[in-house]
């Protein structure tokens, strides 16, 4: 958890630090287990603690640090609820956590426009309870109760992506300050525009090494009439998969489609106390009008019979569904309670639906090869998935094992024409990858920009692009 | 049509030319009717010719080019139809035309994934025309038979949007030949990626000032099951408008929604030979299973009668919807037949659809206070309409009060949270209005990225980031 401080100017925190102890008294905090908290986030990756973090609650909070530490050529890492996975947050070469969380006001809704405009630390759980009093809500769940800015930051996604898109599709404008402290605001209240360079997605996914995003300016929708739940469980893999494939191109929309591996369904079972059958399985929702729902369903459920589906359980009850979604929601955790005491690698990989299948199939067998105990869980429709291979933090062997197989996992979808990272980002744990994924071109084009953007390297320095 | 060779180093489009000619031969063309062609486009600009127009066969003829014009500091500009509306292809300071209509091959469509990767110069109703034997659909028309990589290049839309999205949710990944000759291939084949800055979304809509785009990968959709096609007129603009509203509101997947002015429909009648009722009109698509398009129509149905809606005509006749929505993509070509011999000015704001009411009625004012010749048509549901106000070239005043009236429009929409082009792209003829729609650290940003990605200032140059 030390900091390295020959990767910056010596002094240059200090001088920073009285700067901005001057500007914003006691929002400045230095006491360890603060910084400590601000530099580790939840996945597996080493901490590295801020010399400090600023508690901004205000736009003006935010340009006032960013200015400092422009000045001072001294490293700033916006931190929103440090629910990231790939060490996002971790202060790697020192200098000032930014903490977000204070920026909290949904500034205003608009029901007949279905777009709102949040400050960047609103919570989406928060957020959502806001909207339900209008009927709406914000489909992106990640998982975890993340900030909206550090959804922006990662171009997170999850469980609604098959129907409502990513971030990516659902950030209307933002505003950012940028390194030098000047606000740039992204893009307008219009669905779309053709008028320059889209910095709002340039800036989604750029994980505060090109901006600190203050506010941002989200499509909604509205909550459907009827919501209905199923569970479906299947001989093999393929057959679900299959399943999925046919349902996107029959252009069904299918609001969520979750598969869980037997692994992961016996995890669930464990720690959510469910019976759920202990086959690859489907979690599906449906969105819409009593009859388009009945509808939808009946025709999917046609498909899973012919591909060996079975055991199909249907709920519109809320209860019962927000019971089996909490569940897939705390799969990561059931997953790690396999082995208590340890540790996992979330691996992320995303590929073009049609490998799926094989894809899956051939890390599973991976899997056993190697002798690793980790379930598999995906956002099937995006062909997306998830694998947490367990390593024990005391034996280095199991853990080199597990970084192996995390490398051969992205290989393997790579050569797939696929992706190392659906939506956890890449932070610096992910760092290795870019130079697989990208060609030389493409990281020379987003090192300038970076460059372009950011002379001095202060945002976020040590991710996203390899040096 | 003279090029202004002021504005580059003297010499350097000679010495280009003349390594193009060793390199390229014959597909080097100078004739002056081959230039003068390549420097006007289908809006109401003054054309700019370049000095040379290069029919690129392949990737390597590109890269010839690009390579060639970086070396001499030469001007390069992407051409591919033709058919752009605010001048992308004029050769404002001369040089080179890259015409990448031969860059046609559809290389594959992958069913499964419901993909496709195109080189740029293919043309959609040709991919489409391609794709309908596998069951699937491109669904972005812009209404011009363009190119996908003009396409691109614009951030197009049009009638679909409502419902498949623009050109920005479209594109998985492409090739662009970067200004020094590198070859960037962005994004993957999965349907999302959180591995990196965007490049993708960067280089959509970036009017070829970033890169020269040669194939693209494109999200395709199966072809509905049914298709339903609806003509609904309403007492007011109002009425029609409200409808849409609560149309998406509700969720309804309704696939495209247009709307014509009384104005518009008694020309489009006119030059197209209907009988459409003279009213404010909404023409109306669904896509789906049987089912869904009657829940969809119906639900629509009722809704419209609410708001004043009369008269609804409904059609699954394919031969009856295609002579329809010919007359709408011919809506342009019906409003200049208005007064033969004039041009117009192809407007195209988009404002939040709570507010689009306000603007067209606001504008329908101002033409009325103004005198002019104009009729609106709008894909509604994104909030996006374009009006033509007719001049006579020869009547510099009439001129000026068209360029006075769209000025004003695109003020309205911008104090209404909107912004001056939905679909059509900057060009250099809204380059005046980028300051206006962006704020100071917005255009510095873009600024910066070209130079970053283009620092001798080749691609384009003049277009989308005034200097």
């Amino acid at each position: 958890m030390t900091p390295n401080p020959a990767a910056r100017p010596a002094g240059s925190t200090d001088a920073a630090l009285s700067d901005l102890q001057q500007s914003l008294g006691a929002k400045v905090v230095v006491t360890e287990a603060v910084r400590e908290q601000h530099g580790i986030d939840e996945g597996w990756h080493v901490g590295h603690a801020p010399d400090a973090v600023v508690f901004a609650t205000s736009l003006d909070d935010v340009v006032t640090t960013v200015r400092v530490c422009h000045a001072h050529h001294t490293p700033l890492i916006p931190f929103g609820a440090g629910t990231s996975l790939e060490g996002q947050i971790a202060a790697l070469r020192g200098g000032v956590s930014l903490d977000l969380s204070g920026l909290d006001r949904i500034i205003e809704v608009n029901v007949g426009d279905l777009d709102c405009r949040v400050e960047a630390g609103v919570h989406r759980v928060a957020l959502n309870d806001r909207l339900q009093r209008d009927g709406l809500f914000f489909p992106i769940d990640p998982g975890a109760d993340a900030t909206i800015g550090g959804m922006v930051a990662t171009r997170a996604s999850g469980t609604n992506a098959v129907r409502y898109g990513t971030m990516r599709d659902s950030v209307l404008g933002l505003t950012a300050v940028l390194a030098d402290g000047s606000i740039a605001r992204t893009g307008t209240r219009a669905r779309k525009s053709s008028a320059g360079y889209d910095l709002t997605r340039l800036l989604v996914g750029s994980e505060g090494t090109l901006g600190v995003m203050t506010d941002v300016t989200l499509r909604l929708h509205g909550i459907p009439e009827v919501i209905g739940g199923a569970v479906c469980g299947f001989a093999t893999l393929r057959g679900a998969v299959d399943t999925v494939i046919q349902v996107i191109q029959l252009g069904i929309p299918i609001a969520r489609v979750e598969f869980l591996d037997a692994a992961q369904v016996a995890a669930c079972n464990a720690y959510s106390d469910l019976d759920l059958p202990e086959r690859p399985l489907l979690l599906m929702e449906f969105h819409g009008s009593p009859s388009a729902v009945d509808d939808q369903s009946a025709a999917v459920r046609e498909l899973a019979s012919a591909n060996g589906g079975a055991d199909w359980q249907w709920s519109t009850d809320t209860e019962t569904r927000n019971a089996l979604w909490k569940a897939r929601h705390d799969a990561y955790y059931a997953a790690l309670a396999l082995r208590p005491g340890c540790r996992g690698i979330p691996t992320d990989v995303c590929v073009p639906i049609s490998r799926l299948a094989d894809c899956i199939d051939q890390t599973r067998d991976d899997l056993e090869t190697t002798g690793l105990t980790a379930t598999i869980v995906g956002h099937v429709g995006d062909g997306n998935f998830h694998t947490l291979p367990l390593f024990d933090p005391d034996d280095q062997a199991e853990r080199e094992a597990v970084e192996a197989f995390h490398d051969r996992l992205v290989h393997r979808a790579l050569e797939m024409g696929g992706t190392c990272t659906g939506e956890h980002g890449i932070g610096y744990g992910k760092l290795a990858f870019m130079s697989q994924e990208h060609d030389v071109a493409s990281l020379a084009a987003m090192r300038a920009i970076k460059s372009a953007l950011d002379p001095r390297g202060i945002l976020n320095p040590g991710k996203v692009v390899p040096a």
